[in-house]
């Protein structure tokens, strides 16, 4: 994170293919893209303003599209698809693997989602429809039906002569598989054992058997975390047979892991972690809109509670003053807590066993920051406005506010999840509001009751 | 992120360990234990409150200590270690790959360091002091040395044969590197392509040429975007004369993105991102403190803004009732740039080239957002209050704020990292202090000079 600007290489290349396309020199540009990887240009085209995407586009080469696709966000995709005839589409989709080509085609809008579904070829067209069987975000719609699997019988010298027949191996094969007559999965072996055995041995003999396979509705989430914490590079998929269907690669795992971070981040920020950085302004405008709207609604809460107040307000403008401290601190606190529960949710840390431990020792937490924050803020008001009765209610509304703030943001995420509700995104909003009211509300009222008798 | 709650096979693990320990039945544990992989308990510690901790890893086989404490985090590692003897520690860190050893020594307090140093024997030591010379965050501590090397001449066959002296590969092993007799790097031959080989290729012919070295001091985050652009599973590690030191496997990267993702996603809420979930109290309070200080200053700072409108507040009680609303918005209009921009940075979508473009486009969406609020705003506070004269006050501090909130959400993380700050821990801290009181001596003082003339 902290050296994200010191990115030697590539920011030259795009520094390089932006002035040429700056300078009108499209053929050196097509020569330069064509020497570059297919991810090399998914990233040129996420990092170029959306005017020069449409000329990028251009001057790629069409055999190359389907592999630039693949590697492209959500948002620049949806841009460059619309750029493109159904039948172009339906071609360079074709070279897909299964999962990949299930995400792109999830995506589209229908009618252009049945449009390349006719231009594709049976075959294709079969793979597209089972591929899209399988709900979003499980191990069904991740995996991939390219793979090799074995016979346990057979010995290793038969093993390589039939892996000789092939020209390449299935994309980041790393595994083998071992199964049944009836498809069931017996084992793995790895081709880093393989290349070890002796010829003569069987297949049988070689396979680890201990192999975890994951079930076809496992959540993504959990399919990432599972290959995190045995780092896996590949995973078969089973249905609930035994069958094996396909395999998970790291790849696919190390692309959620990536949109789970950003998710949160941005979810922390009211931002749309789809959000194109490059984006045209309004349509940046719009997506920021919803947030904004919501907050607009939150701000009115609050002030809605310092209206009840208006007259202590007008009597003792001091308190205006000191008023958006409490909501402030609280504000923090109970965020700071939030992301911890979010985060412990997040690699699977938190279950029915360790809740009420973490939701009471946050609001210990709560309790003792109160305590020490109400100290702290009664010296400073104390001394700056010179009167200890300010000192102390102020003290008293932070204990209150930040003690509510700790057994907030730690029950929040819990309630939110039950509900299914994703409490990245919505999380800190109701936090916010919550500490607001209670800021304001134990601040003016305290002021109201002790100061204005 | 959405259905973290559904993780079905470990909570329930997780459940019996508890309940087993809290009922006392300690040989069951250790059984449990016995059976499970050293990332399972790696996460079932960090999923266990503080003192349950110290009795399982008590009830763990002493010869699993090493793997496990690789997978730990690390603040929760940290108070592990603190309950072994050095001589232990240094007998379980022995069996770690060079790049986890560092990790792991790094972090160590310096007697405890040299205590475990010396209780190594020398190869193992002299292994350690060369991965610690590499500074942290870089290529080299995250290489390790351990990988298969070939000459370019001889025949597929005769590698073959090689590996079968060997009992396993070194873990982690999907391509062998081919190099000439100065141990330069001249190509690679993945796994999965040497087994399709005729046995009479050499590793000539076979070798992959245009492989992509990383260079020793490249930054971790550029690693982690090279891999995820280009979808590796391990990559060569050169020095300056391109001779082979290393290489990098993608479970060390899915770490890097991992961790990126939690500092940035607990940087926006002001956390630690060390901060481990089940840690004792006042540890967590303490830890907490140093933002909730920086952030009373920050409230300070606001409130003696509005200090400076006293006169105007006590006229005017309508105003405090008002006055949160237009640092609210600003705060979370840039906050969206602000994530917008660092998640740019991230992934390396952000240059010289385009931050100007950026820059530019951010400063219109403020713009634009700031219309459109400006409007909403004045509307709701005309009906509300009655009064179109504090309706055009408060439009016109909330386009004054939400157009400085995109430009500052825009450029403080861009100029922070000029200056080698972390925009994801400082930033948002400074954006809030900026449009609070932008936000509030905008509102007010246009308040002063048109309602109180």
């Amino acid at each position: 994170m902290t050296d994200a600007a010191d990115q030697s290489s590539t920011p030259d290349h795009l520094e390089a293919i932006t002035q040429a396309l700056n300078s009108g020199m499209f053929v050196h540009v097509r020569r330069m893209l064509q020497q570059m990887r297919p991810g090399d240009v998914a990233w040129l085209l996420e990092s170029s303003p959306a005017p020069s995407r449409k000329v990028l586009w251009q001057l790629i080469d069409p055999d190359d599209y389907g592999e630039i696709l693949e590697e492209l966000s959500e948002e620049v995709r949806d841009g460059i698809i619309r750029l493109m005839a159904p039948e172009k589409l339906a071609v360079a989709l074709e070279d897909m693997e299964s999962d990949d080509l299930a995400y792109v085609l999830r995506d589209l809008p229908e009618q252009l989602f049945n449009q390349v579904l006719t231009e594709m070829d049976e075959q294709d067209r079969h793979r597209a429809e089972l591929a899209l069987s399988y709900p979003e975000d499980t191990a069904g719609s991740l995996m991939n039906t390219e793979f090799i699997s074995l016979r346990p019988d057979v010995t290793i010298e038969v093993v390589l002569r039939y892996l000789r027949l092939h020209n390449e191996l299935p994309e980041g094969t790393d595994t083998l598989y071992v199964v049944d007559q009836h498809n069931r999965l017996l084992g793995d072996i790895s081709l880093a054992s393989l290349v070890v055995q002796s010829p003569t041995t069987t297949v049988a003999e070689a396979m680890d058997t201990t192999v975890e396979a994951i079930p076809l509705t496992m959540s993504d989430t959990e399919v990432a975390n599972l290959f995190e914490r045995h780092d896996w590079l590949s995973a078969p998929v089973v249905d609930e047979q035994n069958q094996l269907l396909g395999r998970i690669t790291i790849d696919d795992v190390v692309d959620i892991i990536r949109e789970e971070g950003e998710h949160s981040m941005m979810g922390m920020a009211k931002m749309d972690d789809d959000e194109d950085t490059f984006a045209p302004v309004l349509v940046s405008a719009r997506r920021r809109s919803f947030w904004l709207a919501i907050n607009l609604g939150s701000a009115l809460v609050a002030a809605s509670v310092s209206n009840m107040f208006e007259a202590t307000l007008s009597q003792l403008a001091t308190l205006a003053i000191l008023m958006t401290i409490v909501p402030s601190m609280g504000g923090i606190a109970g965020n700071q807590t939030l992301a911890l529960v979010i985060r412990g949710m997040a690699v699977g840390h938190i279950s029915d066993s360790n809740a009420r431990w973490l939701l009471t020792k946050e609001a210990l937490v709560g309790l003792f920051n109160g305590m020490l924050w109400a100290l702290a803020i009664s010296v400073v008001v104390g001394l700056w406005k010179g009167s200890w009765e300010i000192g102390l209610v102020i003290a008293a509304a932070m204990f209150i506010n930040l003690s509510v703030a700790g057994l907030a943001g730690a029950s929040i995420p819990i309630i939110m999840k039950r509900f299914n509700i994703d409490p990245a995104l919505a999380g800190s909003m109701a936090l916010t509001t919550i500490t607001d009211t209670v800021g304001l509300l134990s601040f003016l009222g305290l002021a109201t009751l002790i100061l204005l008798h």
